[in-house]
């Protein structure tokens, strides 16, 4: 008799990278909370649905890549996902245990189809006058804590890549904390450059509205 | 008798903040490949003036500071220049002593009306998450090596940290490598936060073009 063979069964999940609706920005505007508890840096955090609606989704809206671009990352537990026009990216994955999701309640999908918000990006194009091209900067990438380390990370930045590459861009460069050591790890072994010498400078707050009365 | 004054005389020079025309891009293609030798880079240059026209001059024209907005800084030595809509900023200098300019042949104005081209800025807008908000990043801020520590830098930063404040932006951020200590005293001079902790990651050259596969 074979043993039991629960422990060895896997849980399919398919993963769509999707061009965000204004119906995803409640779950956004949480998930950069979450972010920001993490980075440390809750205050700092001052969206709001409201805010983040009128500046990712300007009207008239403008093309996907070339400007704000926010993307999210759903899951499908039961089928896989049909694409469409927001469509970027679909994969299916293979995870070796169910995962407890303690949040699953405030990130199911607004379409009440089962699906779960996971994760999100948010880039827009910068520009390398070196090469006379313009890149794409990632402002945020996240995944939530549940679903790490289970490689959805890799497809949001592989999609994004992908996308980078085929749309011509130079670059595609993004941010990281120092003591971040898992991410630096990841990010290098996605083939990125991690550069030591540069600093950002920053002017905001009272420091930038003196410029006003100037 | 009083001694001799020619010591003591400044010289005036007017310096205006002008949004780049087509004609410009030679002067600008000079002046990035001069900041690449500065900041030892020069293997990372490969703009051309086609590339710069096509991606910084995009058909049809998008708003100044909506996307990649290039700025030249030009200077007046008889007479103050006359204000037009390319026009963000003008102020006055006076100068302690005339300035040496070997390049002087190469950046005369294409106008041949005796101005001279002594710097430009390469931004375009950002975004932060926390915020909710857009901002300006300056990807280049740059004076040529004869007319530096005279104010121009500063001329040139205010005026488009005064723009950024007026259009209701929430940060204004740029980077600066870690040994040039002079930059970092004169950012910090002027109310910039220089941050220790972040790392730019990149993705380039073969390194982004393999996900094209993926």
């Amino acid at each position: 008799m074979s043993p039991p063979s629960a422990a060895a069964e896997s849980t399919t999940v398919w993963a769509e990278l999707r061009h965000a609706e204004p119906s995803d920005v409640p779950f956004i505007r949480r998930m950069i909370y979450q972010m920001a508890e993490f980075e440390r840096l809750t205050h700092l955090f001052s969206a709001t649905d409201t805010s983040l609606l009128s500046t990712l989704f300007p009207s008239p809206p403008l093309p996907h890549f070339f400007s704000f671009t926010p993307l999210v990352l759903y899951l499908s537990f039961t089928s896989p996902p049909v694409p469409s026009s927001q469509t970027l990216s679909i994969t299916q994955f293979s995870l070796s245990s169910p995962v407890v999701d303690p949040d699953e309640a405030d990130f199911g999908s607004p379409l009440g189809d089962g699906r779960r918000i996971a994760g999100f990006v948010i880039c827009f194009p910068n520009y390398s006058t070196f090469l006379a091209k313009p890149g794409l900067y990632i402002e945020d990438i996240f995944v939530r804590e549940p679903w790490r380390r289970m490689g959805f990370g890799k497809f949001m930045l592989s999609s994004v890549a992908k996308k980078a590459a085929e749309l011509g861009m130079g670059r595609v460069e993004w941010c990281v904390l120092d003591w971040n050591v898992n991410a630096i790890e990841f990010y290098k072994g996605m083939g990125a450059e991690v550069f030591q010498e540069w600093r950002i400078c920053r002017l905001t707050g009272p420091s930038l509205e003196k410029y006003k009365d100037e």
